[in-house]
């Protein structure tokens, strides 16, 4: 894999801000791998996702920042640039079922998912020697459900501890406190087991069931306060009918669970997605 | 085609219903060219439905019902029986958009649904022409938006007039009142443009343009007093993303939207869905 | 729809041919509604597509030209621009079967596809009348298999009559002789009713049916002088199982066929394709 | 899971077999979960399967054939019965590459998948410690690209030794002896990495790629002699673009492969699939 930058960047629109940007990189020599460009014509914003070879530059992330500080003050940009690299850390957050977990880990001792899993992070023991036969650290940081605050405190040295970038709920299937929301704010990925906004909450294949819907679903996205309401990511479905009872949803469910959970992922890993409100951007 | 009877049944659960209905059949040389079963656990039902070569039984649909009637009371049967050679009248009611009209009327003219269209409705005069075109009689039935009764009374005499057995709501865009939908039970079949239970009411991929998810999609299903939470016949989704403005999803989705009425239309048709309560049951 | 000039770019990749391009965009005040770029690290080439808004230029699209050319040859580009205010003049071409035209007539008069249809020809009578209700002029050029060369020779002069961009066989069911695919190079779009390149050739659904494949599907590329081995535009495959005798897949196949036509048709028109070699790059 | 036993029937077509199969199963108490009949109007043959209670019947799958075998030689049918208690047992065989095998190791250690993997088979040293880790025992056998007979032949003592039902190419990478083909007839399942029959043969991505399709895929289907042209059980497709390379395609396929090859070997494990020349028919 060749090593890039990948450079975000998300402002007013208006005419020059493509030229001066690429202008910019072809004045030192930056070879662009990949471009995608989008104009939002209600809100009247412009989003960028440059890849540059990082060799084809004469510096690094941190000196193209510097160069690059007065062309974004310039322009108000929104903007950052990230190592292709330095993979990001990635903590995984799992309870007692595995199909999610096992499929992130996976796709990352298989090198198809670029990061690094400082840690995996249970309020149960059941999946301690599976990951640590992947030398993995295994916490097993059980939450008492009449005081839940001392686990989340422990939980998030932990995550200090390990210099955690993003957080995967895995099916954590724990409701995170709002202040580890905002601490980790665009930065904790959950995978609800519904096609949101359907079903919103607990047991949503039993709440399809009762609905007698013929398509089930699962929806990732970034946690905020507000259960299940955050950006989604990426979503998809599959076919179901009269014959499938509650758990046979729940089977079909897993798989589409663990695909879209790394599909998003992936997104997020290679700086694909800009969050804008309630919405989100994937560029690529 | 094989001009055919199709035998629906629903009973309680038991030993030995397969076994005294398939020997009926077979005791007066009936030919089976499809069976589907369903047992439910959850309900303790079963639901049947047999397709019968009609030349191949010494009686018409008619005669069956008297032969088989001793056999369905012993049995606690709900059941129909039709006669493939008898095809449904269904009316169709449109608005102004026909993306769904222009597709059921190809199905019709082509021979791919077979069905009787004794009749459009509509409350604007756009689709006359087209319709004419066809040689299907066209109802302009404008709908007073401060006084609704008599249209619905003038479309209730029209239905009655023209023998209407099932009433497809080709995004009509106006609410059947509650008499309407109770004299057409499970007759009356809707397109919705959204993923339900997603999005029920006006605008929906309005409402999905702003919670930003990733598929949109239909629901064709039975219309109840209750807006769009009738039971589901069919539903499929499609891919958007942050390119797609609230405009693009209204094109996406009416691909989606005919392609979906005509599969649920086709099930009706056919004869292969049971009423379940607020579910369906589709056999074959 | 705000009226729009597609700049489509295609030369040797090398640093700098955006910033370049994009600084004359922005220089002349043109305002990008929709930007898409590829590198292809295979073949060393770069494609872009910028769609700008007429209004933001002070020149027409006659007048880029001039002003571009200089650019355009110092950075050895093949490009072309068009203006989305002249739509294609597009010819159909059917037989008797009559699920694409339909399909592409609809979404003419609905404006769905921004296209004129100065004319329909067929080698069959059958779907004169339908045609003609839309207004559109219908040539029945009839094939002797015997000395097929008269009826291409009237093909070819109406053709150029009627002024025709953009030649799309929906389900002509004819195969065009050599010299028409080159007079129409890029310019003729078929539908081939199977997953290409599966079942090239007669009776695709037959040959499905025979290897017992899961999915059947449809391929909408260019023509050319190979049969059915032009560039693909658009593909898209549909479920079957072992109760679907070929018929059924006919009739499966067919909602796969029409919507897969009109996708590319609109990639086509939309001046989405570049065609490379025996493939296509669809920009956005 | 309630225990079932599985009865799977196929014989010349005609009336009074569902009537005679379900009497009997009727008369002894036994009560049907499921039921599946086809009927094939071409080849004239008539398949059912019948998932019935184990406890509802007052004997063993092997008392239920002494019963039946006198109602089956009237009907000439060919058949077999399951006892879902017995799971098959199933031999996985690998090479390097993870995907396929990770996926059905998490469906067995999860109970997703009902069935005893007695071995894991590869000829490489690589997965070794992955598979001994759920306590599967792991053989490798070389292959002698020069001399391939001594590993089949090890490889079928192995299979022997540990009583396998059924084996699994699990991306084995091998082509398989006739002999072995034959010993193992309708009990070894390959996935294939493409959409069959496109692509047969080695590094179908690539072809995929030169072709310029806009959909890749994968198909599961059981091994012959003939190499790829076995009867298929189940394929899925994933969309790809311009912008996917060949390794691309090969990321993307991995998830198609293992989803395709899980719901095959799904199929098989339940005793859902009858073999029927070239085909097969999937009942459920």
């Amino acid at each position: 894999m060749t090593r890039t930058y990948r450079l975000l960047v998300s402002c007013p629109d208006s005419t020059g801000i493509v030229a001066t940007v690429s202008d910019f990189i072809a004045r030192h020599g930056g070879w662009i791998v990949e471009a995608n460009h989008h104009s939002d014509p209600v809100t009247g914003r412009f989003y960028m996702r440059n890849e540059i070879k990082a060799e084809s530059l004469p510096f690094s992330a941190e000196e193209f920042k510097k160069h690059f500080t007065p062309i974004a003050e310039k322009l108000s940009l929104d903007w950052r640039i990230n190592d292709s690299g330095i993979p990001p850390r990635v903590a995984l957050l799992a309870s007692k079922e595995a199909h999610c977990l096992s499929d992130l880990l996976y796709r990352w001792r298989s090198g198809d998912l670029k990061m690094e899993i400082p840690c995996v992070i249970s309020n149960h023991e059941d999946l301690r020697s599976y990951v640590e036969w992947h030398g993995i650290p295994y916490h097993c940081v059980p939450v008492d459900k009449n005081d839940k605050a001392p686990a989340f405190e422990k939980m998030t040295s932990l995550l200090e501890e390990h210099s955690v970038d993003t957080v995967v709920l895995a099916r954590y299937m724990q409701i995170l406190p709002p202040q580890l929301c905002e601490l980790y704010a665009s930065r904790v990925i959950n995978i609800h087991h519904s096609f949101l906004p359907s079903f919103v909450g607990a047991k949503p294949y039993h709440q399809a069931y009762e609905r007698g819907v013929k398509l089930v679903g699962a929806t990732c996205h970034y946690v905020t306060e507000i259960l299940d309401a955050g950006p989604i990511i990426e979503q998809d479905v599959i076919r179901v009918g009269h014959h499938h009872l509650p758990e046979d949803m729940v089977r079909l469910g897993k798989d589409v669970e663990k695909s879209v959970l790394a599909r998003g992922l992936r997104y997020h890993i290679e700086d694909r997605v800009i969050v804008d409100g309630s919405k989100t951007i994937i560029l690529g």
